[in-house]
């Protein structure tokens, strides 16, 4: 190892602990901090935010970095070696363009914005929060200008969350999702009452649910001995490096599947983190390739496992024998079919595996034309029902459950919505590329069992960590570039036998 | 206020986010952290306990500092400038005292022998533990000549832990404890059967058992909307800032009361870092003012309230309504007893109120010896074996249930231990001073409440944080310097009506 290098890595070790403990926090504030300790906390994360944020941007990683450059003996791209110095360079260029006066103007912003969202939302109050979203919109088009673009300023937001992918890019893709996800929704419509989730709505104790996310995570393949499964409002999973992943979930006493089906998606996130290879730890690369690819293993894992006819043949007992009231009378089939009931509806979170990317596209659409400026923010409400309309065919009663349902756009996350939709598209693709490389894995999958799956993923996508882009990632792994035709023909598949299409 | 002040204070600020996060780490490690993540952990906390004492030693506090004292108008010593400036010049001369090579080492040194400890406590090899408590003593040694001393090198260690204390003064004080506790545990000896503790050995379900602690740290004054109650192997209780403080407890499923009496306990340290005054917080003024004076609030809970008649003689019918089956026939009046058996034993932390400070004067008379030379490790067992038969009338089977009893000498901390007692003899002293203060607070007492003894807490001890020294504290409070006689006076008022001496 040569010396700058040894000394990089060295500094770049560090500001991982930093940022790693900074998680711990954030973890703990979620999970056990008593309200009046939120505070203290703020302090605490700013102080730990500034210390390593410093130490990265700072003019002596810049030297140790171009010496470790100069140094660099061989070129293999896949080298662990090069690509920490690749994607090194690529962070600390970013981040050094953004001023410490920007960064905290940011911050107040968005914190404003986000407090009061919370209060608005609440109040169903969208006439109040206009000025708040209209800061956060400013100051997202500052952010792009100054990380500037080629063509559109979407495509500089959209790359803080999917390096390398491109509005026009995902236009192409969505289009083609929306053209055919449309009709297809159309057609269910029609066949609404061949489905019948009525059995999962009752009262399934919050003891039992416990013990059912904990099997349900298990039985997937997240590691509990590097893990540890906790109860939040808003469920989430964080990487205090790969030896510590954390999941989290949320128990509704008379509707037990959301924690089981949260669980899973936390899951499959935690088990791209629990599979990162171990010589990426605690550095830059020891970390998800993109949001997207984030994504596609909390879906998969959620629903083209969780959500399969295979993985309740083989566990719906467990299931029965947990709530022997509830399920005993209940055939695997009928439940199968409940827990993939298509029906739209207002509310993104709680959308079905069809709905769920038309809430996405409508978003993705009104993003770009607010960044544009084709889209003022007094108008957004009524170009919001309007697209329901149109794509779900509802109308929400009132902003509370429109416009304002989501926290991100006050946190002037615009470009991160997409990402949602690209983990599914992705998901699709790897599950189709791994099926047809290992032909145990779909006979596996048949009997509720997924380790030759997990040991695909793990060889091809997890345990690269951040080395690649997710467009690098996809085509190593899949042979292609990145297809809406993989998922189309899943859901087609699924839902055409479901409702007899 | 100042300029060099507000700087300073700023960077104050700053190191404390960092040692409140890195106690936010140690908790979860304690509590949530699954057993793989130790690794990272360890260098998470080490990178942020490096980047802590970096700031606080660097040159830029020493100028701010001096900066700082230079600008000073007044002169009042008990205002928070004026403390702030005393204590953190202290500290400050302190930690530069201590090479970053020494540092290491120390931590290197303790974090083997620590090791060693619970693998050989475990196997009760104490020939193999000699070698790393010899390294433990003599790195102790060199900390006491480090830090420099006046007469002997214990009083150098001994500060650390209690400012200003003296192993002159602590022989005088426990001698004194010793000439009065050593015939008094002699005429229980006779009258034994006086007492019987049977009912307190039965099976007491653990969610009781919870419920039981939550409800007792409750009725003493401890804050939940400030708190949380954790479950770990080995209690504790931490701050994170005055409005987020900690405890723990541990579930015995057969002896219930170790539970209660531990989070008593605790709870007793969280409410006096509950109670420091909010313009100390985030400073090194918003800690308690030494180990002694700590421990004399969760002993002052834990025995002088919640082991008394006036506590039970209220909060009784609770304990019998959690558990019926186990004390619905027993009186008041016989758990009182049983809860204050007196009955020499083998193990410091299973000790009665009476017997404790004998464990502890036998680890003080041992470690003075040890850190002078007068003692060799290597003769260590049979001077413990020899201590606790003259001073508690028995012998330790095995060096497991003696000598290798306790983690603290492995990790260097000689001088640690007499805190212990000083803790149970302060507590004596406030609580006296207290009721001659306020006669309501005894009233109180008799009726299980401590709403004015908490108050007289607040005022006098816990708002001033650290900014005094303990024997200031201590005269501030009672007007008296430390003296063994109020703790003498209420171990023979108390144990004397109950064995009838």
């Amino acid at each position: 190892m040569s010396k700058h290098y040894e000394a990089l890595l060295n500094q770049l070790h560090k500001i991982n602990d930093i940022e790693k403990a900074m998680a711990v926090l954030q973890w703990d504030q979620e999970t056990n901090m008593p309200a009046m300790g939120a505070q203290r906390r703020v302090q605490q994360l700013t102080t730990l935010s500034e210390i390593a944020h410093t130490m990265f941007t700072s003019a002596q990683t810049g030297e140790l970095l171009a010496g470790a450059l100069e140094e660099q003996a061989e070129a293999d791209f896949d080298s662990t070696h090069a690509s920490m110095l690749r994607v090194t360079q690529r962070e600390y260029n970013e981040q050094r363009l953004f001023s410490a006066e920007f960064v905290s103007r940011k911050s107040a912003i968005t914190g404003t914005a986000g407090a009061a969202w919370a209060q608005m939302r609440a109040d169903n109050n969208f006439a109040d929060f206009k000025k708040h979203l209209e800061a956060a919109v400013a100051i997202a088009q500052e952010t792009a200008e100054i990380r500037t673009y080629d063509t559109e300023p979407y495509d500089a937001l959209l790359s803080q969350f999917e390096r390398g992918m491109t509005s026009a890019e995902l236009r192409r893709i969505f289009d083609e999702v929306k053209r055919a996800t449309v009709p297809m929704l159309q057609a269910i419509a029609q066949r609404s009452d061949r489905v019948d989730d009525t059995i999962l709505q009752q009262a399934f104790p919050v003891a039992e649910q416990e013990a059912m996310c904990r099997y349900g995570a298990e039985s997937i393949g997240y590691d509990f001995n590097r893990g540890h499964l906790g109860e939040v409002h808003h469920p989430f999973s964080t990487s205090f490096g790969r030896d510590d992943v954390r999941i989290t979930t949320r128990y509704a006493p008379d509707y037990a599947m959301s924690s089981l089906f949260g669980t899973m998606h936390e899951a499959g996130h935690a088990m791209y983190e629990q599979g990162i290879a171990e010589d990426l730890d605690r550095s830059p690369l020891g970390e998800g390739a993109s949001l997207g690819i984030h994504e596609s293993q909390s879906r998969l894992f959620e629903n083209q496992v969780g959500r399969s006819l295979g993985y309740w043949q083989a566990h719906f007992p467990k299931l029965q024998s947990l709530f022997p009231q509830q399920l005993a009378n209940v055939e695997v089939a009928d439940f199968y079919k409940a827990i993939n009931k298509v029906q739209p509806s207002l509310i993104r979170v709680e959308a079905d595996e069809l709905t769920y990317n038309l809430h996405i596209i409508l978003r993705f659409e009104l993003e770009q034309a607010l960044i544009n400026g084709d889209l003022q923010v007094a108008d957004l409400p009524t170009a919001w029902n309007d697209k329901m309309q149109s794509l779900l065919g509802v109308t929400p009663p009132s902003d509370k459950q429109g416009v304002l349902q989501d926290v991100h756009w006050s946190q002037a996350a615009f470009g991160y919505f997409p990402t949602y939709t690209l983990g599914n598209l992705y998901s699709a693709q790897f599950m189709e590329s791994a099926k047809s490389q290992d032909p145990r894995i779909e006979q596996e999958l048949a009997q509720g069992k997924n380790t030759f799956l997990l040991a695909w993923l793990r060889e091809n996508i997890h345990q690269h960590g951040n080395k690649y882009d997710a467009a690098e990632l996809c085509k190593r792994a899949t042979g292609k570039s990145l297809s809406a035709e993989p998922f189309l023909q899943y859901v087609r598949g699924k839902f055409g036998e479901l409702y007899g299409l």
